[in-house]
């Protein structure tokens, strides 16, 4: 009898109720991360809901309140797209000081082709009323907060001008499959650019608004409080911040003398990923990586490279870090916050050549 | 169509080849760890042999050598023994300054039962010449290691005492099946006490030796070395020191205030734990946990709890020391060695309750 055992990466629990569990992202094979390995962020337990009959209800400023069912949706003219979707927690484990919460290291974070219809045809249905200055997108997911009594459901909203973008799209569609449940089956919002809270899960309801929109998943969680005590200076988490991560070597690998393929990703919230630099000596110099850039895939990573041929034996601090198009760096250290949102600082790994 | 998600942890991918993998030890229910969630480690890539006719021969200084067939061993008496497995690198990830290595946190480590034949029942066929002082191990797994061009096998020895302890088994069981094929199927040797190098996994032969066994699994790894770069004051790793882990909270955990179960592990490699201790203010006061302790199953990890009621918002630093009966008590700084083996200082997590 002979053993083939099979090898593979799991995803990395972080808590079970709810669940959140990373990516294994410096184990993650090609460009697309399967359903299995994308990384899991919930804010409660998995909803329970009858999807027979199921349907999208948009109501508030619009000409005529309509609820799109779900044959109905699919019928649209579709697009697809390559998203990379990080939560907001990416990276969150590296504040220092260290930030409470969900100790996310690298791995929240995942992309793949999301198929789906653009928001702005839906509306085309509806139309919208003039005073119409936000779009608030319901999920099936509820549960208590730690701040309240009460019971939440997860709601999220998004300027009128981020919604009608062509590229928001009503999802359901995943790598080529529906959308598998615990990614927001039957229908997730997709925000291109956006950290992943805005990608709200298991839409329930769209209601068009005349004002600003409040609760507490916008006004007191993503949001960015800089001061450790006070709320001065606080500011909401939207666009993905200018990031970067390291994937070969890992950090504290000990390593021969020879050539390495050094591998990573990155990414962008604001135009694409315009260069990726690499210093080995701990960021005194720099050598520019090697990466494909495609406007057309601008909402994906881009995965880089860089061969190192390492002769010297001895400790090596490698850091990275990407600029894009709209001229943002990684900064060196990252702006700390109070609840540990955008972490975006240089990657930086130490390998030992013996 | 009603969706029933199951949430389950996974293994943390350390590395993929070779394959290490940790138990998700926060989020393991129970005192026996189910061998999916059981900790990978290997020094190479899976062994692949042949089992039909697989045999483990006994040669060196014996009476009369041997070559025990799978069915002998299975005939002979066996006994079944609850024994916690914990790489020596466990907990390598908190040493301060960093080691380089594999980055293991608090999970390398996993019990259960195993049943074996105990070693010395093998001796019994071939006797012993007086001359013996080690028994080498040899396992089927090899591969080039970083340090040498050559191919190696994995190769451990014992001291003869410890050898023909009654506990030191040829186990071929986990928890009332046969030893996963990852785990050493179809012979695994068990250790109880020593750090898990030592239970040497897929069984190829055992020589008796005269005189001291160095190779290098034993001569280079597997050796404390106290110093950074001189090799001074070296010494071996054998037995386990005493330890203990917390499950529950999760470091830097959010609580509201309320009642707690704060809920962990502790074991040792000398006699068994005789106290387990939690301080909730970093250190100044100490109170005494909970568990039940049963001698004849010393070789497993004892698990405490202790009740915590917290109406007082605000960060805690949560500390857990075990002491064993041996009067060995964990260390507030950890012994600090180039190769990060037996870390063993005081378990210590943050939580904030709001």
């Amino acid at each position: 009898m002979k053993f083939i055992p099979v090898v593979r990466p799991y995803l990395t629990t972080r808590s079970i109720l709810p669940e959140n569990q990373e990516t294994p992202i410096s184990f993650t094979e090609g460009e697309l991360i399967s359903d299995l390995l994308f990384y899991r962020r919930n804010h409660f337990a998995y909803p329970n809901f009858i999807s027979n009959f199921y349907s999208i209800p948009i109501s508030g400023a619009v000409g005529l309140p309509k609820s799109f069912t779900l044959q109905e949706i699919l019928t649209l003219p579709a697009k697809t797209i390559k998203v990379v979707l990080e939560c907001a927690g990416n990276k969150r484990a590296f504040f220092d000081p260290k930030v409470f919460g969900e100790q996310w290291e690298k791995g929240a974070i995942s992309q793949g082709y999301w198929k789906g219809v653009p928001l702005r045809s839906l509306f085309q249905h509806t139309g919208l009323r003039e005073s119409a200055t936000e779009v608030v997108f319901e999920g099936y997911d509820f549960g208590k907060r730690k701040d309240s009594n009460s019971i939440h459901n997860f709601v999220r909203s998004l300027p009128i001008g981020k919604a009608l973008h062509p590229d928001t799209i009503i999802a359901y569609e995943y790598n080529g499959k529906p959308i598998p449940f615990k990614h927001g089956y039957p229908f997730r919002l997709i925000v291109p650019e956006w950290y992943a809270m805005a990608s709200v899960k298991w839409i329930k309801q769209l209601i068009v608004i005349k004002n600003k929109f409040t609760g507490p998943f916008q006004s007191v969680d993503y949001v960015y409080y800089p001061d450790k005590e006070k709320d001065d200076g606080k500011f909401p988490v939207t666009t993905m911040n200018v990031n970067s991560t390291i994937q070969k070597p890992l950090d504290m690998e000990i390593l021969d003398t020879g050539s390495y393929e050094v591998k990573g990703i990155a990414w962008t919230g604001k135009g694409m990923i315009a260069k990726v630099e690499i210093s080995m000596d701990g960021g005194e110099n720099w050598n520019t990586c090697d990466f494909r850039a495609n406007s057309s895939d601008k909402y994906g990573w881009v995965s880089w490279n860089y061969h190192w041929s390492i002769h010297q034996k001895g400790e090596y601090t490698i850091m990275v870090r990407a600029t894009d198009s709209e001229n943002r760096m990684q900064p060196e250290t990252p702006l700390w916050n109070r609840k540990g949102y955008g972490y975006n600082a240089m990657d930086r790994i130490k390998v030992k050549v013996e």
